[in-house]
């Protein structure tokens, strides 16, 4: 059994990491730090684990927790992740990081955080579908949840280099913004509602970026953001212009190719919705064509928790220890 | 013109009181106060009231409020209110209080609220219906949510006599909860959710059973609220055990004789929903009877800011200065 | 009074002209047509209206319905009303027609919908801030839901002649698929979900263009359609790319110019939401700009049965009849 | 492995029975039937299949589906299961029955459900916490959704011969109301709404008192259900009056006690909510005491589709045939 850790336990994040890895074949979860709830039942704050686990939280640092652990899920606050990251490799232990401080080239990083890297390491971005040297990683950097449903909807087209633009107009459920209650989380102002924000500046845009521009650096990206009334799910309208003119079939053809053999993409031959992969790991992509061929409109479904975070690291791990890349992941969405 | 200040202005409470008097055709709002909110504009807070008040948040005490206004609400927590409504009223201005302070016997909100109530005045109840003394009021008690439409269900079955046990089971909109963000209003939580709290200790049962026992001092009243993924209304199911059995038509009659030229109550043929009390001031009521005659199920509806607070509010304060009832209230819902 | 005629009355927007008219000062509902519900009460179809309106359904033709009415609104299914407004025109009625018949020029209305048009006759399409020769119109094309929102955000800088490229990414509110039950409204397919569809050939897209080429005939519009989990309520993110650079400051001034004394129009600091304009009039409209200058973010919100449909036609209706725009309309949203 | 039929999977009931059993290690679906949809991928209409069945609906009748299986579901309406369910038992194929034909002595089930009993069967009423006899069943009626939890929240205290009267109000999700739309399961009816209907006539109430009357004969049942906006979850809140009055630590004892061993049932501190318990098998249980001891109000709650359906189908499923209770079911909810 791989014994994990899981350091900032106590988010949405940390509950699903250990929704998933309590009932995972290959693994068990030893360790879930915070500091916050420091010797409280996990099982209080997350009440659907109730009967699944009976460990506490602790507030332990980096070495305590690697002492016991053959892999550690860092899922800190962007920033607080390199405070901790170098102390656990230096012990030889795996890392999934699901904050953001290792995806970017580190001036990137510090351009769109605002903050100054104290330490830079190898990583690997954990996007699976695009980065199979995660088998050899020792430090994966788990994609940001809106870059893994963009980037996945518009990389089979940037890799036959046919996109001039593209916008990414996403939609997420509000558990992305975390566990803490808020104005914007606040039920009276997101019933009924949907809120767009940073309209032009937030900071995933650099991921779907890199991730882009590596099949293709003449590509244009651009990325608005917005929270709907769903707890889970992002879904993502990629409006993309295309270099020349394509049909269709052409696109399907593309579409299947880049993605056969991954379990967890699912092409439709419809239009992807939320439901369908809620709770689960996989990204759905559909998409229409414009009658002149020169707009394409790929649409993707993930669940920001699963795929779009606690699952895609579970999928990395189970890559990073040998394992299937379905251990544990193999499950249909709760539907409706 | 009437001259109305708003003491607590910032809340859900004040928001709606002024949506229903920037519009009123006799009334208008010369002051809001906020302590934590001095000198900002009203539609910030506010943002639906933009283009409707240039007013900003100050802060005032009872006296300076008193001074400018014909009448003030006072909308702060309960226990906070003891502390105003004395200076207001001793200034001549009349008040209507939507806090608990002044709903119960001095006794009964001391047991109840588990403070000391330090200064008791002559008021009367604001449950318009029942309470046709609010003409002559210069002290309203503004009645609390789910009291509104708990007693309404159950006051003319209680008149005839008829009632031997009633349980209210109410379930809320989470506006209800207050405008500051917690952890049963984080949407997460909240979203396809309901949520029982108070199971058999929550203060509003001591209003209903006031009102219930002028009418027959034997009733035995029962009370659980609960929070529905809804942002308005209350719904309240009363499960009414009778003395004698009665048949349907005898108890629409009572129903009809009992809220005769009352316009804001509505009898319905069916069930009443939220929808159609949303954003007005009616309590929609219906019921249907066991087939033994021994067991009635009442419901209501009613939109808990509106007739449940801030509507009603204004309907006592028509009829305090002698307007009509319905002034700037004889809206219907917005549906759906 | 005017006396005011609804053929098609059961529903969203049958409902909402009633809402509206049965409390405006200048108005009368006399008349309410469904061949389905003929002879039953308008208040069972639409509960709100209890207490607000004895009207029953009648099934009439347009010649019947013409000579009791001052203006007749047409809510009919689009292919159904070029049936009908040539009737009612012949008369000397007035007409405002919320269906898509006559708000496109024939030729452009055929290759949108696949009908042939068997009646054109001339018609002003009444999106108020563009039009303001509705004030002399006989018949008055209703705009779409979506071109309202999605026309009004883009005009200034369309007229300003800025625009190369606009992308409309709009979120509806579901009663925006009528009141009748389907796959795509049933609760458990909406709830937790945002479905795209019509990616690229949604026929709201040719008003769009209509309007906005009016301007500018250089201009290139797409348009994509999604509906959230939400009543009422239309949010439409305008992806802008600019011939030249721009600055914030220029931007805001060029919308503050161009909407100077349009009531209806709230420019807002910040970025628009559904709740408070929900039940109202307003169209709330806000942006970003890109840091370099050449991408503007423009977000749009209107309730969809309100300035979307029916709040719209009654403003046509007031400026037809010399009334003030604003008249039986003016009132705050219902917010929270 | 277990090979599984489903006559009558088209609906929710079906596509959750097949998301359960196409990851249960120790079955397999093989034929899964529906007449309006014979011929068409499984996945088509429970999209959340796709990549976990090729299966195709077929219209087949009792006999071919008995040939290929160890066990039967039948989630065919009530009424329609007596039609098919002798034919099955016929072959010696063991039958769990989803609907109500079989849940209830032939004279109750005909005057509740107003329908003569074609083909009356022992059968054993499948609510495993009370029935262990399932291990021995050749025939399961799996009971309704509310009894599931109304009965597990009172079972204790009835057996224990404590409770005069006991009132069900009870709260579930829409999709309880099943897979075709209809005016209640509308968006725009249900959001922002609770709908209480049959408020003393509930064909669910019989089997309630089937039940708690095999503990105590005297026990007075009362039922009144409501639909809430959301997707999945029953909340079963039951006020429960007393023969003498009874101490918290006392009731708590009697719960442990009644349910130590039940992997199923998870006994709260606090007060259950749907979220915990969504898309797993479990039912969590919480109650508050009046302060006079007399009134118990417990809450229960569960996922209408698996402990109040096909849930609770495996876990018999998995009882007949001798394998351990959890096998399949054992995951955490998916909350949030």
């Amino acid at each position: 059994m791989i014994r994990a850790g899981i350091m900032g336990a106590s988010g949405y994040t940390g509950g699903e990491l250990m929704r998933l890895l309590e009932v995972h074949p290959q693994a068990e979860v030893v360790c879930a730090t915070s500091r916050r709830l420091d010797g409280k039942q996990v099982s209080q704050t997350h009440p659907h684990l109730k009967g699944f686990t009976d460990l506490k939280f602790r507030n332990l640092d980096a070495g305590d927790v690697a002492g016991q652990c053959d892999v550690v899920f860092t899922a800190v606050p962007h920033g607080s992740a390199m405070d901790i990251v170098p102390d656990l490799l230096d012990t030889g232990t795996k890392v999934i990081d699901l904050s953001a401080d290792y995806r970017l080239a580190s001036s990137v990083f510090e351009q769109a955080y605002g903050l100054r890297h104290k330490a830079p390491r190898d990583a690997v971005f954990g996007l699976v579908e695009l980065h199979p040297e995660v088998c050899d990683a020792l430090l994966v950097a788990n994609p940001g949840c809106y870059p893994t449903g963009a980037t996945l909807a518009a990389a089979p087209m940037a890799a036959a280099g046919l996109i001039e633009r593209v916008i990414f107009d996403s939609k997420s459920g509000i558990s992305g913004a975390g566990v803490e209650p808020s104005p914007v989380s606040h039920y009276p102002n997101m019933a009924e509602n949907i809120q767009a924000y940073k309209l032009t500046t937030h900071r995933h845009g650099a991921e779907m970026r890199q991730e882009l521009e590596r099949f293709d650096s003449t590509i244009k990206v651009s990325f608005t953001p917005h929270v709907i009334p769903s707890v889970r799910g992002i879904l993502t309208t990629a409006h993309m212009f295309l270099k020349t003119g394509a049909e269709a079939a052409q696109v399907a053809g593309i579409y299947r190719q880049f993605y056969a053999g991954k379990p967890f993409v699912r092409l439709l031959g419809g239009i992807p919705m939320l439901g369908p992969v809620r709770g689960s790991n996989f990204c759905d992509i559909g998409f229409e064509m414009d009658a002149d061929g020169q707009r394409l409109v790929v649409v993707s479904a993930i669940d920001n928790l699963v795929k779009g975070a606690a699952g895609q690291a579970v999928q990395n791990m189970n890559l990073m220890f040998g394992l299937d890349e379905t251990s544990g992941l193999w499950n249909p969405a709760i539907f409706p």
